[in-house]
């Protein structure tokens, strides 16, 4: 693979047609649109409904990222699965399409199953997908899967794959965890989960944030990003914490979906796939008067829809 | 569809082969040892690692076991997927191989998702599925999905797709919850999710049960389910609970494998996927001393192989 992904990346919202559909037109439009905001591509993440997907659309939707001629070095699409043969049939497609590294689910059907088995289930997949181009970026997101990753089993990984496990993106909203494992391992890259500790996790030597609002706040994102050393990173840190917590009253993919909708008259983009339900009319007003309160906008996003 | 599943049916586990592959032939012999001690199957359950099946694997066996000539009668196969098209697909196999029935989980990743979100995803899987033959088992195992089917989610779906919507498996282990689903819903078929609670869900209306452990000791329990007006009836109750819990202290999906490996002296049952473990030859022996306290054996078994 390429060059290693830092900074930040979006875990890229799918917007759905009326047959609830994976619309790649629009979705290739908001990808375009991500990129010209210094913004990489987590597609197929936990905000792309990406378990509410099929393997054959996750698999379509890669597939028309390549043909569209997206930079596969500032991709990282979300492959994993409760069955391991999925996930390394999800996994060779991204290292085929040159992506620059895969961020993986543990399978999260069974709960409390041991270390061994999760570190079983990833060497199967490393193996089986057997090409020396993968990079894998752990996904530990305890309050969704319900199945974390242990320091423990990181250091098992790692040992096991020093070339191979790249690094991980902690939702686990626990600051002690992150820094816990920045500080840890050396050449392991470190992202949080939600911009609120981007500032934090720069200060401790971590490499960047996969985050929802991404999705829509990516310029402001990454200008802390790249400014975490200035004078006022702490003013900016606050500006883009405060925004998020603003979006997150609402229930979060949704309302992103809405935002996006919003800021480009196109209401199509509400649609969502269930368990998930779109807004309905009194939360999209909330959500329009938030977005007016801080004077927020999309630029550029109307042009590339 | 063909007349209500009732009495026992069996999680069938899924042996693998030594690539991890399913074992289509070891897999067909304990279905038919199965159909010949009164067991029905519900293949693809969560003691089926149906989780860790990729789609196509799971077609490939529902056809396989259409080809063997397993009486689709007989036949429960779960087909829930967090992906809406993943369980049109594999619901719409079981109709069109005859089964019974489907038992199906809710979508499973996301938590904390709204009545309106769960009967959306049921409600597109039966419009999309688009067949009168449909019969639909809700499948509710909160400890393991961590999305739990309410009562009001059953009354809405009865409400709506009153001929398709057939029954439940509470694998609560809330025997008040069991008892609350009998009792408030009519023409539903509740089964409860494990043998220990047979006696008082045939006492108190309910269908049967669709147990771990009817695996390897389908006859005593099916015994149970054919005589609970009989006067020994707590007796026997007692007797499979015991056996049950026996089990029950080594980590139940890998525990059953070995208990067929032991009976028919074939250790290639005892493969699990990751992130399941097998059993070490400590827990192997541990096994075996429990099946020989009991004086346990698997009538036929052997000879089924």
């Amino acid at each position: 693979m390429t060059e290693a992904p830092k900074g930040v990346l979006s875990p890229v919202v799918t917007p759905f047609d009326g047959d609830l559909k994976p619309d790649t037109e629009r979705w290739l439009a908001h990808c375009r649109w991500l990129l010209s905001q210094d913004c990489g591509l987590a597609i197929f993440g936990t905000n792309s409904e990406a378990n509410s997907l099929s393997v054959a659309e996750r698999r379509s939707l890669l597939e028309a990222a390549a043909q569209a001629g997206l930079d596969g070095a500032r991709m990282m699409p979300g492959t994993g699965s409760c069955a391991f043969p999925e996930a390394v049939e999800l996994t060779t497609a991204a290292v085929k399409a040159g992506c620059a590294g895969v961020l993986m689910l543990p399978p999260f059907y069974y709960k409390g199953v041991s270390d061994d088995g999760m570190f079983a289930f990833y060497s199967e997949v490393i193996e089986r997908v057997g090409d020396e181009r993968l990079r894998i970026y752990l996904y530990h997101i305890p309050l969704v899967a319900q199945v974390p990753i242990s320091l423990d089993l990181i250091a098992r990984l790692l040992k096991a794959y020093p070339g191979t496990i790249a690094g991980i993106k902690d939702s686990s909203g626990d600051w002690n965890n992150t820094r816990a494992m920045i500080e840890r391992f050396d050449g392991f890259d470190v992202f949080c989960g939600s911009e609120q500790f981007l500032l934090d996790t720069m200060r401790a030597g971590g490499a960047g944030c996969i985050s929802a609002t991404a999705n829509i706040n990516p310029h402001a994102i990454h200008d802390l990003y790249a400014n975490w050393q200035a004078a006022d990173a702490d003013a900016r840190q606050e500006a883009i914490t405060a925004f998020r917590m603003a979006i997150a009253k609402l229930p979060m993919i949704p309302a992103l979906k809405s935002v996006i909708g919003i800021c480009t008259d196109d209401p199509e983009w509400g649609r969502v796939r269930p368990p998930l339900v779109r807004l309905d009319a009194a939360q999209i007003a909330e959500l329009g008067a938030t977005l007016e309160r801080f004077g927020f906008d999309m630029p550029g996003r109307r042009e590339a829809a």
